[in-house]
C-alpha cells in the first residue's frame, strides 16, 4: 500500500503537464494516418544522445497515430570509412566523387547505419524496417549529370515505385530508407539524401516533409540569430532567391521546398537536428520550431 | 514573412514540453486498441468548465490510440427536473425510489444528458455515438432485491450483450452509455452508473476501468489527506473492509473495484473528478493520480 | 407423436396463404438490400396497438432483406410533458414556437420516444440502435428563418452526415432517428421530422420513403372517399398545387414528396398510418395503398 | 392519376394479407442466413405446374435468406430415356441395375434436368448454378453392395467434399445438385438422390432437411389418412420401425429422418410434393404441414 | 538409403531440363493471375490420349499461376447420339438442323462431356465445375438467322452475363463451359462453340483466346505444308480474305480471331489439337506453335 | 507475315520440352502457397554466372506458386574486406573470431551481398525485399558459448519473431535475410547462415529447407562419388554419426538436418550449388539432386 504526498506546487505542476499534452491535441487530429517524411542526417545522426532523440520522437508519432517514413544520409561516417582504406574521399562542386570501390564502401557504410537505426526503433518497442532504394524497386535513378564534371556512381532520381512503402506502412512498420538505387542496367548509385526525401514525398504527396539539419532555419542574415524567418511562402521563398539572399548550402534545400510544395506537399521544415526533440516541438505545440514553407 | 524570436528561457521551456509529451510515450504504447472504461459522474458533471475537460481529455485518449467508452450517471440534474414535476425525489438504503412517472423523467433527463456529452465530443472533432442500454439490447436486468423494501424500477445487471459496442469501436465511434436497460418484460430500469460501468468492463475484460468521483481517492482516514492511498492490492483492499477503515459511500465503489480485478480487468482507478484533467494525469504521467486498486 | 387432421376447407385456405407469400415474392426481389425511409408520426404514434403493428411491420421488411430506417416526431406527447411543466405550446403558422427551456424538454421526450422504439424492435428479436441528428453529426442545422417571425430553436437541415448510418446499416442494425440538430455553435434545435426523412432519404437517394400520416392518401376533395388518389406523377402534382386543389397540412407534405423525387428518390408515399400493417399492404401487395409519388 | 376504391370488404382481405405474411416472421427470423436441403423428386418432377410451384417457393426462401440446396433425382424421365434406346430399366430390391450404357444417359438425363431446374431458378430472377457429385470433387463414391446382387454402377457415399457448395452460397448462387459421383478410380456411379441430400445435410450440419415425396406425410395405417403423423421424435420413431408399423418404401425414408437427427440436422420433415406450395405452408404457417422428426 | 550414379550425360539432361523450364519463366511471368480461354474440340475431343493432353496442359497452366477457362463443343460424339435414336443428323451450311427432340440429345451429350472433362481435371487435383450456358444464366441468346432456312434450336449470343465465371475464377475453380443458353422466352439452344469462346473472350477482355483444331494452323495453300503463316497482323488478315486465299471452314475462324483482336483480346491462337501438348507448347516456348494473329 | 519450318525432328524435340514441363506439374502442385527455405552459401556466391543461376531458380518457384525465401551467408567477401584493413581474420574452431570492428565490418558486407541479390531478383522482374535479423526483430540471440573460448561477437539464436516474413509473403514480396542479430542489450552479433536458415524453417514449419553446399550431396566415403547417398531417414542419419562415417564440415550439417525434421519440417536437402540450376532440378524432376533428409 502506497500514500500520497501531493503538495499545492505538485498539483500546479501537474495541471501544466495536461496542458502541454492537450496543446498537441489538434495537431494529432490533424495528421492522424497521415504520412510525414523526416529526413534525418547532419549533427544529430553523429551525437548519440541526439540520435536517440530523434527516434523517441518519431517512435512517438508513429504511436499517436502518425505513418512517419524516415530517410538517412551517411554524413562523416562515409568520409571516415572511406579514409580507413586509404582513400580521400573527392568532391566536386560540393558533390562526392564516387568511383566504383568508394560505391561500394559508400553503401555498406549507409546500410550499416541504417540497421542501426532500425535497431533503435526497435528498442523502443516499435517496429521498423530498413530498406535502400534498391529493395521492392523503390528508387530509379541515372547517372547525375554535371556539366563536364564526371561525378561517378552518382544518381539522380527518375522514378519513385511507391508500392514498397505503402506495403510497409500497411503492416505497421516503420519503413527506414538509405539514399542507394539503381539505374537500367542494374549499376548502384549513390544519391543526395534530401533528393531522396523530396522525391518519395512528391510520390506519396505527404502532408508534412521535415528536415533535420544543422541550421536553426532559414536566415535573412546568416549572423543574426534574429534575422531567422519562421514562416515564408512559395512566392516570398522565390524573392529570397532572386534578391541573392539565400545562398549557399541553403540554395539547393530551398530549392527542394518550393519543388516539395508545387508537387503536392501541404508543407516544408527545415528544422534544427541539433535541438534536443526539435520535431516533437515544431509538431505539438503552437508556437512551432524552425522555418516552414507553405503555398 | 515571420521572424523566431527565441529566447533562451522559451529554449528551456519548450525542451520541458518535450519531455511532457514523451513521458507519454511508454503510456500510449502499452494502451494501444485497448478499450478503457471511464465511469464519468458526481461534481464533473456539474461544473461545465469540469465536463469539458474531462470530454476533451477522453478525446485525446481516443486520438492516441485508445478505445475508451463513457459510462456516465444523472446526478443532480435527476433530482432537479424530477423536482420540477412538484415530485420530491425518494430514496431508500441510498438508492433513489423509483416510480413508473419518475422513471419516465429519469430516462429523458439521462438521454439528454447522453446526448450533450456527444455534442461536447462531436465539437472536439471527434465521432459519438450516445446509447443506452436498451440500444442494441446492451443491458439485461432483473428487478433489484433490497431486502424487504420495494425500490421501484431500478434494476440490477443479468446480462451484458456486447455486441453494440465492439460494432461502434469497430466503426471509430466513441459509444456514450446511460444506464437504463429493460427486464424480460420490456419494462424500462433505472441502474446505478457504477454497476454499468463495472458490467462493461468484466464482458470486454478491459484493461482499465476508471471512476471519476468526489473524492481524491480512497483514504484510510476520511479527515486526513494525507492518509489517501495511491495504490493497492486486492488483499490489501479486503483487509480493509475487514477492519472497518473502508465505508460509507466508499464501501459500494471498493467492492466494484475487487469484484473488476477478480474477472479479468486489469486496474481499476478512482479519481478525483473535480481536478481538472485527473484523467490524463491519471494516465500519462508516471506519478500518477487518485487510487488504483490493482490484482 | 401428434396426428394431422386436415379438412378439404383447411386445404384451401392453407393454399390461399402460400399465394398471398407468393405475390410478396417480386417486391422482396426488388428491395433487396435497398434502403427505404419510414416517416412515423401521427395517430400511429399514439395508439399502443398501432404504434406495435408499425414496428412489425418494419422488422418484417428488415427480415426479408430491405434495409429500413425509422424517423419519427414527437406528436401530442410533446405538448403533453411541456404542458406538465405549467408551459402552453406555442405554435407560429403551424411550427412550435420554441424557448430554450422548450427545448429541452423537446428534446428529452424525443429521445424518449426514441428509446421506446428500440425497445419494442428489441423485444421482437431484431437489432436497433436509437439515434438523434446529433449522434456522428448527422444533422447540421441552422436556425430557421420565417419571415418576421421569430420561431427560437426550430432548425432548418443544411448538411446530412450519412456516415453514420452506413455503419450502422453495415452492422445489420435499423437506424431509429429523432428530429434533434445543432448549428454550428453546438446549439441544439427541433426538426421537423418530415424534413429529417425527406434530407435523408436524399442523401442515400434510396428507393423509397414512406410516410405514415393521418390520412387515407391525397384527396383531389378531403370530403369525399372516392377523390383519393392513388397515384399520380411529379407533373400532375404540381397541376394540383397551381389549381389550388391541395392545400392546408397536404402542401407541404406533397412538396416534400416533389423535392425527394427530384432529388434520386425513386417513389414517395403518404399512406394512412392509422389502418394496420398499411406499411406491408403497400409493399407486398399488388394493388397497394394510399398515394404514391414518382418522376 | 389513378383512384382508388377501397370498399369495407376490400379492407378486411387487405388485412388478412397482411396477418398472413406477419405470420411468417418467426420463421423467416429463425432461418435467416440458416442453410436448408431440399430433396425434390416424385411427382413433384413431373407435373409442370408443380414444378414452378417447387421453384418458386424456393426461389421465395432464398429472397428472404434462407440458404436453400435443391438435390434432385431422375424420376420417370430416366426410364423414359433408357426406353428408348430399346433397353427395359432392370431393378433389384428397388434399385434400378446399371450397366454401364445405361449409367451414360442416367448421367444425360439427370444433368438434363439439373440445367431445366436452374432455368426455372433464371427465369424467377434468382441466380442458380447446376451441378453434379463430380463439380469440385463433391461427392466420392463406392460401389454399393448389396448381399450377392451386382447392382452396376450404384454407388454408396463415402466422403462429402462441402467446399464447394460453401463457394457457391457465399456468392449468392443457388446450388442444385444431381446424384452423381466418382469413385476411386473416377469411374461414373449413379447414387440415391435421397442419400445425397442425407450426406450433404449430416456434412453441413444443416437446420432443415426436407424430403418432397408422393405421400403426405408418415402414416401409422397407409390406408387411413386420419394417421397421418405430424410430429414424432427419433425415440417414437424406432418403435414404430420396431413394431413394423413403418415398412415399404417409408422405411429407408424413416432410417434416413433418424439419422439425419442422430448427426446434427434439427428436424427432417416428410412433405407431399403433389400439394401446391407445401414447402412454403410447412414453413412459414403455424400448423405445418406433412411429418416432422426431431431429437 | 538410397545412392546415386550420376554419369556425365546425365548430367547434361539434368541441365537441359532445367534450361526449358527456365524457358517458360518469363511467359509463366507475362500471364501471372491472367485470364485465358481454350477452346477445345475437334479430333482431341475424340482421342483419349489426345483428351488427357490438353486436360493434363490446362491445369499446368492453372498451377503457375493462369486463369484458364474451357469452352468444349460435342463434336462427333452428338451425331453418334442422336443416331442412336434413329434420327439422321441434318445439316444446312454446316450448321446443324435442331428440331425439339434433338436439342435435349444434344444438350444431354453436351452436358456428359461436360462433366467428363470435369473428372479428368479433378483426377489431376485440381478443381473444376461444369457450368452450360445457362448457369448463373451466363449465355442469353436469340434464335439464329440464317437466310431463309431455320436452323431450329441454333442460338447466337445476345448477352454475356461473366459475374458467374468471376465468381468461380475468385474461388479457383477452373470454369468449363458447353454451349447451351437460351434466349428471352427461356428456350433452350445449341450453340457455336467457337461463337461461345469468342464471345466470353470478348467479354473478359483476356490476353489469350486458343482454338485448338484439327489443322496445324493458317496456310496459304491447304495442300503445302510450309505455307503455314506463324504469325499475322489484323490487316494482314483482311487481305487474305479480300484476295479469297482463306475460304472454307478457316473464314469464319478467322473473321472470329479477327472480331476478337478489335474488341480487345490481345492475341488469338488457331492450335493443332492433334499434336499432344501443342497448347503447352504455345505458351511456354520461344518458337510457339500454329498460327498467332495479333493488333 | 511470317512462315512456319517445322521439320520431324523438330517436333520431337518440341515434345520433349512438354514433357519435361509436365514433368514438374506434380511437383507444383504439391509446393503451391508453401514456404520453402533456400540457405545460399559457398562457391555459388562466389561465381558471377552460378549466383544468377540460383536467382533464376528462386525466381522461378515464386512464379510457379511457391513462397520461397533466401537466407544467405557472406563467405570469402568477409575475409576479404577484413583483409582490406589489415586485420588478419581469426577463426576459433572454424568460427570466425568476432570483435566490435570486425562486426561492423562483417554486418556492412553482409548488408552489400543482401541488397546485391535483392537487385539480381529485381532485374528479373520480381519483388524482393532485403533484411536483416534486425528488421522487425526477425532474430533475437544471446552470446556463443564455446567451451572457455571467448568467440567475440558471435550469436546463437534464442528467438525467431517470424511475423515480418508473414507480412513480407503475404505482400507478395521474395525476403532475402542476413545473418545479423541482436541481443537483450542491443548489441550487433554474427549468426551462422546455416543456423538462421534452419531457426527459420524450424520456427514456420516449412516443407522444405534446402543447403547449396560446396559437395555434391553426404558421401559415405568423402573420395567416392559413388558413396554419395541420394535419400536417408534421420534414423539411418544417426547412425551415420555413432558410426564416425560423418564427420568434419558435414557433421553440423546433419545435425542441422536431423534438428530441422524433428521440429516439423518435412524434407531437408544438400545440394550441389555448383551445378547450375541445381535447386530447379532438384524440386522439379523424379530423379533429383544431392542427399534428401526425410523422418
Amino acid at each position: 500500500m502506497k500514500f500520497k504526498n501531493l503538495q499545492e506546487e505538485n498539483i500546479n505542476e501537474v495541471i501544466n503537464k495536461a496542458n502541454i499534452l492537450l496543446e498537441a491535441l489538434p495537431y494529432i487530429q490533424h495528421f492522424n494516418r497521415r504520412i510525414i517524411i523526416i529526413k534525418y542526417g547532419g549533427s544529430c545522426m553523429v551525437d548519440e544522445e541526439l540520435k536517440n532523440s530523434v527516434i523517441k520522437d518519431v517512435v512517438l508519432l508513429k504511436l499517436v497515430g502518425f505513418k512517419p517514413i524516415i530517410v538517412h544520409g551517411g554524413g562523416k561516417d562515409i568520409s571516415s570509412w572511406v579514409g580507413k582504406f586509404g582513400n580521400e574521399p573527392k568532391f566536386i562542386n560540393g558533390l562526392r566523387y564516387t568511383d566504383g570501390f568508394t560505391m561500394e564502401v559508400v553503401e555498406m557504410v549507409l546500410n550499416k547505419i541504417n540497421k542501426s537505426l532500425v535497431q533503435k526503433v526497435e528498442k523502443l518497442g516499435s517496429k521498423a524496417i530498413g530498406i535502400s532504394g534498391k529493395d521492392g524497386g523503390l528508387l530509379k535513378v541515372k547517372k547525375k549529370q554535371m556539366g563536364n564534371e564526371d561525378l561517378g556512381y552518382v544518381g539522380e532520381i527518375v522514378e519513385v515505385n511507391n508500392k514498397i512503402l505503402y506495403d510497409l506502412l500497411e503492416k505497421d512498420s516503420l519503413p527506414i530508407v538509405c539514399p542507394v538505387g539503381y539505374d537500367d542496367n542494374y549499376d548502384t548509385y549513390n544519391i543526395n539524401a534530401d533528393d531522396v526525401a523530396l522525391n518519395i514525398a512528391k510520390s506519396l504527396k505527404v502532408n508534412k516533409l521535415t528536415f533535420l539539419t544543422d541550421v536553426e532555419g532559414l536566415a535573412k542574415d546568416l549572423n543574426d540569430k534574429n534575422s531567422i524567418i519562421s514562416e515564408l511562402s512559395v512566392e516570398e521563398a522565390r524573392n529570397l532567391i532572386k534578391e541573392n539572399i539565400v545562398g549557399g548550402g541553403m540554395l539547393p534545400k530551398i530549392n527542394n521546398c518550393i519543388d516539395a510544395i508545387e508537387n503536392g506537399v501541404e508543407s516544408v521544415h527545415i528544422l534544427d537536428g541539433r535541438l534536443k526533440h526539435s520535431l516533437l516541438l515544431e509538431i505539438f505545440t503552437d508556437q512551432g520550431i524552425g522555418t516552414v514553407l507553405k503555398a
